[in-house]
């Protein structure tokens, strides 16, 4: 545990009484967020997954001598000055097409009608592509040279035998998958996906699609967070709305069910903040308050075998934490890098980024005409800010912001394109 | 149509007659990708997706003022002068929850503890933090003057009823999709995916998991078409591995249950190549050829309602083909940008990179220090050299390459994270 925060007397209603820094909550969460086992999965389930181990190529790909072109297998060497106004003459010794190879040597002096990809006849050593020859009855005329080897692929061109084609812990791309089918892996073995818990607490709220009374607010964390844990990489078990009931947050606490378990609400130090005094007492609370700010009422802990994120109800803290924490964890679990999946640059400030000495500053922001501005309305139950925003920027705790001119890093809420 | 390759005379073994250029091509496609008509969705199946229309937000969010820190709700004027050295005595009138109103309005000289969230109480204007507050019995004192207004979101902070909360062709953030539910909206309006067909013809191929035998090789290009296909937001209507039979590829031409159809191989002028002539036959081949390397032998047409692209088989230029044309199709139909969904950046070239006038060039690339090399196996059938490359730089027709040093844009294949 890596600071003293770690206790199970009741802090409810009696503040926080010190707050971790941003690098001690990350360095616990790189310790306890283990990568998870090895599964195998289809090719068509590998997408985007990471590898579990690296992956060995199981034949040759191609397991023969193939057409790089359309056009006509020949010796090479017997096309040597045939051109436009030499045109040298072959006798078409059949057709070669993919899948349907000529088992027999072609004889010297004749030429094979051949299609890209289509194996290699016998007794050829190269192609002579359908631009540069003039076909007529059992006769195929030459009008360009081709030295032996040319526009073939030889055996094993594209991966060898027992070569590591991709490496564990690699994320795989559509055309790794392609790659992966064609050496012969039709089970690939895959980090297991991060089996994620959402509980959204609070009385006063109410679930999408329900019209909120007076005091009544519409839940948009749980849908929120649903859609940054499968960006993530996470398979979400459950996304339930419950009320501040000490009783039920325990039982979804321990349920069992989940490698991550993010609780959104409750997680601050008023009189129905159950949850951090719940994992207290039924696991570890290591860290409950964080400098940094929206979520500063941030926690992390563990129950079990479950890593637990505690994260503000408020929904800029709430993803601002999300962000910052329980993300890292649930890429960490499913063997991603830790860095967020956000495009990132360097952009100048272009009106001053506030911030105080002490603590992190997540700081929404616009990008005008290349430069850097804070969105105005900044208040962590802001949501709206974080839809106007671009995107965001970090203020570390030892500056007390940004003035114009400064050369920031900006990451982008959109993904490119 | 751009050009006059759109010919329904049989080009097979007589060779493409002339390339279209690459951006004659882009232009096709931006006339021709119309985008698809709006759907209702739930907010988990909108993530991701993008908005068909304007959302009006139904209601104020919050549509009551609330406290925005856990503590007392009391009047500012009357903390006036209170420090850790002169506690101010407040009578405790009650509590305030989140979703638990009180409703008398509290006394002057009282105090109601109140959390995060919860609606102020008539008769107070300010929250006092629990931080600067010790609680005794019925009182409460106060060690610290907070103003009217203080630690209080007003009705409507976050979102105001009838303001448009985001605009149409948005493609939705979680965060985005968590505000669309706290303003009410359930039924999410967003543009229809693109349904596409994914054809791989090849009488060579066999499917993943079937040990091929001489002469035969793994079809590879479903598996990754089928995930480039989503990366885009488009939906697997079917991915089918057919032989090379004319019948049976115009029976998937026609199936007319896609907006986009796909057909890998069989594109050239081989006479095994059904697929140019099929489209001409069946609908209007508008490009057939284009002026690039690899898929040179690429084509795209049109049958009835659906665009077809015809992706070379080799996997390196299928892929080429795809990114360069079909990609930008379906992203175009599902109301997306056209632009690349990769990360690039501009890094010099550490090795020269060469290209010929006349064509542009895809070369696939690895970031070395910084810089920017070729991939030394560059043939078009060579699908590791797009697994062992970072990504790739395109030099555009009229450069014959780029010597070391010069600076160039580099897309990355793996996203951001």
């Amino acid at each position: 545990m890596p600071d003293k925060n770690s206790h199970t007397d009741d802090i409810r209603m009696s503040g926080f009484r010190e707050r971790s820094r941003v690098e001690t909550v990350l360095a616990w969460i790189d310790v306890q967020a283990a990568r998870l086992p090895v599964e195998a999965v289809s090719p068509g389930a590998a997408h985007g997954r990471v590898l579990g181990t690296d992956v060995i190529a199981r034949y040759d790909v191609p397991s023969f001598a193939r057409s790089a072109m359309d056009g006509y297998a020949l010796r090479g060497a017997e096309t040597v000055g045939a051109g436009d106004y030499n045109p040298l003459p072959f006798h078409l010794a059949g057709e070669v097409l993919p899948g349907r190879p000529l088992d027999r040597e072609i004889p010297p002096g004749s030429a094979a009608r051949i299609m890209t990809g289509a194996p290699l006849p016998p007794g050829a050593d190269a192609v002579l592509p359908a631009e540069f020859a003039r076909e007529s009855g059992a006769q195929v005329e030459a009008m360009a040279a081709v030295p032996p080897g040319k526009n073939v692929g030889p055996r094993g061109e594209d991966v060898r035998a027992g070569a590591t084609v991709l490496h564990e812990g690699r994320r795989l791309r559509p055309q790794d998958v392609g790659l992966l089918a064609s050496v012969g892996i039709s089970e690939i073995p895959v980090v297991r996906r991060p089996r994620v818990r959402i509980i959204a607490t609070g009385n006063e709220l109410v679930p999408p699609g329900v019209e909120p009374a007076k005091s009544q607010i519409v839940d948009s964390n749980s849908e929120m967070l649903s859609g940054l844990v499968r960006r993530d990489g996470g398979e979400i078990v459950a996304a339930e709305l419950i009320g501040d009931d000490r009783g039920t947050i325990a039982a979804r606490l321990t349920a069992g069910d989940a490698d991550v378990i993010l609780v959104s609400g409750g997680s601050s130090v008023g009189a129905e903040d159950y949850a951090p005094q719940l994992v207290a007492e039924l696991g570890t609370l290591a860290v409950h308050g964080v400098a940094m700010r929206p979520s500063s009422p941030a926690g992390a802990g563990r129950i079990g075998k479950a890593l637990v994120f505690l994260l503000p109800g408020n929904p800029v803290s709430c993803l601002c934490a999300y962000d910052f924490f329980a993300g890292r964890a649930i890429r960490l679990c499913g063997g991603r890098s830790p860095d967020w999946p956000y495009t990132s640059h360097v952009a100048p400030v272009g009106r001053k980024i506030v911030s105080a000495v002490g603590r992190v500053d997540y700081t929404r922001v616009r990008l005008v005409a290349g430069s850097v501005e804070p969105v105005a309305t900044s208040g962590a139950s802001i949501l709206s800010s974080t839809t106007a925003a671009d995107g965001f920027v970090v203020v570390p705790a030892e500056l007390e912001g940004y003035p114009p001119g400064a050369s920031v890093t900006v990451y982008l809420y959109d993904p490119p394109g």
